[in-house]
C-alpha cells in the first residue's frame, strides 16, 4: 500500500460539486451533519475510499466483518437547482502532524478530480458549557464570501475560534486556498463535552440556505432530545455528589 | 539497512500454505500460539528473517551472542492432508504508526511470495478478569467464512471487540482483504493481567479443526498450570492486603 | 504541497544583505525584536512565504479570514549607508526534529537566493527572574567576529547559554556556518515567564550599532512599561497569597 | 542538508583498523572511554564528523564559538603491533528510532571505508547501586570470540544485561554482524546514577589486553575519586535526612 491509496470505487458526474467535510473533531459536528446527509441523501453514491499509513493502524468490525481505517467520499446528484455534493467522511484524523498535510492534499486531488471549486470543512467550536441556541461561527478563504455567509446567519468573531481553526478542516481552508478553490468553514458552537447533533442541525441549517438543498432533520432532533437528558443527568448526577459532600461538613460539626 | 529488509534464509515449496501470523500482543496469546506450533511441528525450516528500523534499535542476547530485532517465518510441511503453513512470530511490534502499515506490508509480500492465499492472525482480546473458559471471538474480510469459523467454534459478537482490532493483527485482515486474501483473525478471551497459555490453547484448538493438523498440549496445559498458580498467589497477596488495611481502621475506634 | 514549500510573492534586488531571524523563543525576544523591525522599516516588501508539512496543522483567523501556518521573509532597502536586510518572522516553529532542521535549510536557501552573506539570529536566555537592565549574549559560527561584537556591547560567557542554543536560531548558526556563511546569535537576558519587549530592544540596539540603521523605540517602551505592571501584580499576588497562608498558621496557635 | 551528512575533514591510512565506539549511554561510560583514549593517543587525528536530522536540532557554544551537533571519527595510528584505532564519540544519541538505524549505518560506511573489519561497542549495564570492583559484560556477534574474550576477564552471564543492548551499541552488534564484521559489546558495571571513571577504566583495562595497546590511566582515577567524593557526601545526605525524619517521629510521642 502506498503511503496514501486512493481507492476509485466508482465514477459520477457531477455538475458544480461543492465538497464537504465532517471528520471528527469538537463535539463531533462535522462527522454527524455530514452523516446525516448521507442518511438523508437516499441518492448518495460510494466513489472513493482513502486508505494511508498516518491514519491509525486498525480495522473496525461489522458483522464480524472487518473494514481498515479509511476515510469515505459519497457522491450526491442533488434534486433541486443547487449544487451537487461531494461528501467527505471517516472514524479517524491522520495521527501526525505531517500526515494531516498530505491526507488534506488527498482529499483536494480527489476534489479537483472530481470538479469541485468550493469546499466546505464542518467543525464545532467548544464554548465550556452547555449552549441553548448554538451559533454557526465561520472562517473563509478569501473575504468576497464574508457577505454571502452573514446572510445566512453565520457569525464572524473577533479572536474567535481561539487558536484559529486546527487539523483537517483549517488546512482544507488553507491549502484550498492555495489552489484557488473557495474555502469556507463553518463550526457550530458546542460544548465539546458531548457529541452534539443540535450544533450539527444549526450547520445543516446554514448549509440548506447556501446551497439550496432541503433535508429532514428528525432523526437529529430526536439524537438532540437523547442528547439533552444525558446531559441533565449528568448535571442531577454532580449536584448530588456535592450535596453529599457539604452533609459530610455538617456532621463534623455535630456534638 | 533498507527501511524495511527481508532476509531469504532458505527456500521452501509449501502447496497451499497458510500464514499463521503471531505477534506480541494482548495475553501474548497469539505469540504463544505460535511458539507452540513452532516446538510441535519438529520439521519447521525458518525460512525468512525480517528486520526494519522501526523496530525498536536493539539485540537481544543468548549465551552471549547477540541477535538484531527481527520477525521470523517459518515453513511447516504438515503431515497429513491439511495445508502446509507459513509462521510469523517475533519479540516486538512495529513502534510507529505508519511502520505497523509498512512492516504488514512485507509480510503480505512473503505471504504472496510462498503462494499464501488464506491467512490466520492470532491475539487475545482482554475481559478484564480471569476466564475459566475463554471463548474464541473472530473477525473477517469476507463474510463468505462466517459460517465455517461458527462451526469450528468461534464467536462472532456485536461490539466485541471494541475498538476494533489493532496492530498487524488488524492490518493483515484489512491490508489482506485488499490484496484479495482470505483472512481472517482469532482472539482468544483472556485477562489481559498475565500472559494465557490457556487462551493460546484453545486459539489452536480452532485452528486444528479449520487446517486439519494436530500438535500436543502438554507443555501448553504445564504452563497454564503455572499460571494459574500464580494468578492464585496474587489474589491472595491482595486479599491480604485488604485485610490489613481493615485491621488498622478497626484499631481507630478502640479505647 | 511539497513538504516544503517555498511561495515567491515578489522580486527585490537587494544589496549585500544581512538575513535577521526572530522566530517565537524565549521571552519571544526574538520575535518581538523583528517584528518591532517590520512596524519601523515602512518601506518592508514581503518577498517569501515558506509553508511546510512541519507547522501545526492550522490556519490562523484575521477579520474572518484563514490564512495557512507559514514563515514570512520580508525585504527592506534600508536608507542610508548600512546593509539592506531580509527579516524572517513566523507564528511557529517547525514541530519535530527532523523539521527544525529542513526548515532552517529553507531559509538559507531563500537567503543565499536574495545573496546573504551574513545572519544573525535573535533570541533570548532565560534567567529565571526579572532583570532591570538586561544583557545581550552571543554566540558565533566563527571567531573572526568575536571583537566587533564584543565592541558593541555582547558578551560571551563561559557556559552561557548553558545547553547551547536550540532550535532554528542555532540551527542558523551551526548550518549557515556550514555554508561558509558569516552567522551571529544575540540573545537578550529575560525572565523566561513574559514576553519580553525590554530584552528585544537591547538586541535591537545592539543590530543598529552593528548594521547601521537607526529605528525608533516609542512603541517597544510602552509596552515594556505595560508588561511591567503587569509582572508587578503578578508579584503583588504571589505576596498576597503567601499573607493569607501565614493568617491561617497564626490561628492555629491561638486559644 | 541531507539527512545525514558525513563530513570528510582528513585522510589517514590505518592498518587493520579497529572501530572503538562511545557515544552517550549508561553511566556514560563508553563515552568516558574513548574521550580518555582521545587524551592519551596525542596523535588522534579527526577524520569525520557526522552531522544529521535526527541529533538534537541544536549548537554547543565553547567560547562563544558554535559548532552543530554531531558524532566525530578519529583516527589513531597506534605505536606498537596492536591495530589502528577509529575512535567513535559524540554528545548525543539519535532522538529517533528510525535514526538509530540509519546513524549506524552511517557510522558501519565509515568504517568500512577505512578497512575496519573488527569493532567494539563500549557502554555501561546499570546495577542499581555503586560497585566497588566493576566487572566487565560482554556480548558478541559470533561466538567464535567468546574464549579470546573471556581470558581476557570479559564476564558472559546468562540474563545479562535484562533487555538486551540498546541504541548505537546494540546496532552496531547487529548491524555490524549482518555486514560480516566481528563485532563485540564492552559494558562495565556502574551504579547508573553517576557517571563513571572507574567503569570506564575497567572497560579500557579489558581493550588493552585484546588490541595491545597501552595508556596512562592517572586522569580517570583522579577522576573516580572525585565521583567517590560525590557519592560519599551524597550518601551522607541522604541519611541525614532520614535522621531527621526520625527525630520528628520521636518528638511526637513527647509528653
Amino acid at each position: 500500500m502506498d503511503d496514501i491509496e486512493i481507492e476509485a470505487v466508482e465514477e459520477v458526474d457531477l455538475t458544480d460539486p461543492v465538497l464537504i467535510e465532517g471528520l471528527p473533531g469538537v463535539g463531533n459536528v462535522g462527522k454527524l451533519a455530514v452523516e446525516h446527509l448521507l442518511e438523508e441523501f437516499e441518492e448518495a453514491t460510494l466513489v472513493r475510499r482513502v486508505y494511508a499509513d498516518v491514519f491509525p493502524p486498525q480495522v473496525s468490525i461489522d458483522e464480524g466483518v472487518a473494514e481498515l481505517t479509511h476515510a469515505a467520499i459519497h457522491a450526491v446528484e442533488t434534486p433541486g437547482e443547487g449544487p451537487d455534493l461531494l461528501l467527505l467522511t471517516g472514524d479517524h484524523q491522520a495521527q501526525s502532524n505531517e500526515g494531516h498535510y498530505h491526507l488534506t492534499d488527498a482529499f483536494l486531488d480527489i476534489a479537483e478530480e472530481f470538479g469541485v471549486e468550493r469546499l466546505f470543512a464542518l467543525g464545532g467550536v467548544p464554548t465550556g458549557e452547555l449552549v441553548d441556541e448554538p451559533s454557526v461561527l465561520g472562517a473563509v478563504a478569501d473575504e468576497s464570501r464574508l457577505d454571502e455567509l452573514e446572510e445566512a446567519g453565520v457569525e464572524f468573531r473577533e479572536d474567535e475560534p481561539a487558536g484559529g481553526v486546527v487539523g483537517v478542516s483549517g488546512l482544507l481552508l488553507g491549502l484550498g486556498a492555495r489552489r484557488g478553490l473557495d474555502a469556507t468553514c463553518l463550526m457550530g458552537e458546542t460544548s465539546g463535552y458531548l457529541v452534539d447533533p443540535q450544533s450539527a442541525q444549526v450547520v445543516i441549517e446554514v448549509l440548506q440556505d447556501l446551497l439550496e438543498f432541503s433535508v429532514d432533520f428528525e432523526s437529529l432532533e430526536e439524537r438532540a432530545e437523547e442528547m439533552k437528558e444525558v446531559a441533565a443527568k449528568i448535571q442531577e448526577m454532580q449536584q448530588q455528589q456535592q450535596g453529599t459532600i457539604a452533609s459530610d461538613d455538617d456532621l463534623r460539626y455535630i456534638g
